[in-house]
């Protein structure tokens, strides 16, 4: 069995965690696995660089931050490395370029554009770990590309695809994946398995357990991925594109997202073309709009109404003027205190009964509905973000899933 | 004019000096000169990262060592970049791979084998500042190997030849090299210049103003190295080939170091060979010996001493029953607290005088001489730690360096 394995930030925050990563990665070894490790950095070191480099500048080039950031894995995969050698294990730490990650120069975004993973293969054959620093690539021009906030995952997936690693396994501080946040919702349950198109919807919602490409790419190539923890020893929750039950038309999880504001534009005149002339200015600012919704108000006028990333609503708020003279709307109101709630499952939109049974639960609650979006396999109002907790409880409730399932 | 210039750990220790530096370097550019910056980790970071690995493990391999430390340059390169745009100077960070610095792979203490400048003379073309993170290089394999201690100066130096720049700036928390330490003798001058001679003996003898090999180059290409401070405007020491003087005969500086331990072999059989069997065991265990006095105690018997680190005593200490039993010397000795003072010009060897009026000023402060060693340009006694400071002030007075030389 080859298994690639990330561990992501808090499992390697200290030098304690990281010999205890060590100490794990050698018990698999022992039990006759071949282990492949990539690392995130180190517990908060890449907040707490950007922060160093916001102190030298208010506005520093992707590029440079990127070549800052990049240095956070290359500090945690050296030192897990030297903590395998302690153990008496081969190990080898490797830099995203050493790895053969290559991406296109889109700095702290960039895409992988192919691996070679050559140089990961020949240390494997040696008999050594390779410890792989995460979040990071390199372009055909040399120059240290990072992946974005989270795509440790992405690299560890990229990798296990190219070894083609029997598991990718995701190990954090948690054991796997809840039905809820156990935080909130003390009666929530680790869930056996999920597909990828779940996993993708809770992830999407809020539910930061893994990046969404990586599920995507795991999803295309139909690789395992097991949702474990870094500290215990637990089942986990394997994700995988196989539905246990055909059909199985239930409520999996609920997940939420507490960074959800609302901007409402009213009395819009109902042109053509209106939505353009609304979405355009706030595009290229780059305000990054989710959830879009229009009523009629009255006749041949809207009220518009988006969502945003809380992070965005002041540059949404000083292009409002402006785009209201535009579109010639009344007025427009803003409130940064939202959040979403969703019930995810494969088959809940197509059966019946799930929406009025979720709307009836939140009412229940005396919870109201600011919007509704749906996806195939996921239902999401949005609600004041005061009653999240609330709604998180009333609708794991409703759905009973402290349940255990079918086969589980 | 196109100056390479390093800036020292201390220069960029944190973000206000490197933005500091980032003006001093404007400044420079405004004035009509091309700059090339190398620079190294922010403070204490290396030694913060050794610690680090230490608490991961006991014995870092050396390959993992140079994985970890060589961020540190990373991070503070990325950083000066990030000052230097804020400025509105186009500028940007390099690594020892992206600066073209390719190494054996010799771990923590690696050589440069050649200078592939291509990126950096196209960024200096393109109007930008390279701002490269020194001590680092890259073998042909992609490995990161760092080049010991110190060693950024050596990245500048390479660099300035390749670029054939016009002069090395080695910009320091310093104004220049002085006569001694002025914390130990208030009197001391700074130096308008200095032979590279003078200060490969100034450097050897514990002045850390340069590293050796970096001098020893830029002897070799006739490369002025320009000491000064990354602080304030001053006018810094130039280190180069010419004599100002003709035969100057004069004492330059006095250099000590506190670094210094004694281990004495005593009545040893003085038999060919004895000198091997007493020092491959000390070389074999990784033990770097510097002076080395033999002194005929009685017929046929000879007492050998040498001294070596503080950081190497203990490791010798456990060696040295075993060699005075294969050598059947009668017993050995030794002492942590030992010191050297030097006197260091050209031509002072061969000049009358200067051993005597050495050897005088320090009888006269009641100071014991316990070792004396030469090379052409330099006389060092080794002595008693604790009476170090009252040497240095002793021999400082002795030669009149506190006066201002001719020309100067």
């Amino acid at each position: 069995m080859l298994i690639v394995q990330k561990y992501g930030g808090s499992s390697v925050a200290t030098a304690e965690r990281i010999l205890h990563v060590a100490r794990r990665i050698a018990a698999r070894i022992e039990s006759g696995e071949t282990l492949v490790a990539v690392v995130s950095a180190m517990g908060d070191t890449t907040d707490d660089l950007l922060k160093l480099a916001f102190t030298v500048t208010d506005d520093p080039q992707p590029r440079e931050l990127d070549m800052l950031i990049s240095t956070g894995e290359q500090v945690s995969c050296a030192l897990l490395a030297m903590a395998l050698q302690s153990l008496g294990y081969p190990a080898i730490s490797l830099t995203g370029q050493q790895a053969g990650i290559y991406t296109r120069a889109q700095h702290q975004a960039g895409r992988i554009q192919s691996v070679k993973a050559d140089r990961v293969r020949a240390e494997l054959a040696a008999g050594r770990v390779p410890v792989i620093a995460g979040f990071q690539g390199i372009t055909e021009d040399m120059e240290i590309v990072t992946l974005g906030r989270g795509a440790s995952d992405l690299t560890g997936i990229v990798l296990a695809i190219a070894l083609q690693a029997d598991r990718y396994e995701n190990c954090k501080d948690v054991t796997g994946v809840y039905t809820a946040d156990p935080r909130i919702v003390p009666e929530a349950r680790q869930l056996r398995d999920l597909t990828y198109e779940e996993m993708l919807e809770l992830a999407s919602q809020g539910s930061q357990v893994m990046h969404n490409r990586a599920v995507e790419l795991a999803s295309v190539y139909d690789l395992p991925i097991l949702v474990t923890s870094s500290f215990v020893d637990a089942a986990g929750t394997l994700i995988h594109g196989e539905h246990e039950l055909e059909e199985r038309n239930k409520v999996r999880a609920i997940a939420h997202d507490r960074d959800v504001a609302k901007v409402t534009v009213r009395q819009v005149p109902d042109r053509p073309g209106i939505a353009a002339n609304i979405f355009e200015p706030l595009a290229e600012a780059g305000v990054s709009v989710d959830t879009i919704v229009q009523n009629a108000s009255e006749a041949d006028m809207t009220d518009m109404t988006f969502t945003l990333g809380q992070g965005d609503l002041k540059r949404a708020e000083a292009l409002m003027p402006g785009i209201c003279a535009m579109v010639g709307a009344a007025g427009w109101s803003s409130d940064p205190g939202m959040a979403k709630v969703s019930i995810v499952g494969v088959g809940i939109q197509t059966a019946h009964g799930y929406a009025a049974r979720m709307f009836r639960a939140l009412f229940d609650a005396g919870i109201n509905i600011e919007l509704i979006t749906t996806s195939e396999i996921r239902l999401t109002c949005i609600i004041e973000a005061g009653r999240l907790e609330d709604a998180i409880r009333a609708l794991h409730a409703a759905f009973q899933l402290e349940q255990a399932e079918a086969g589980a």
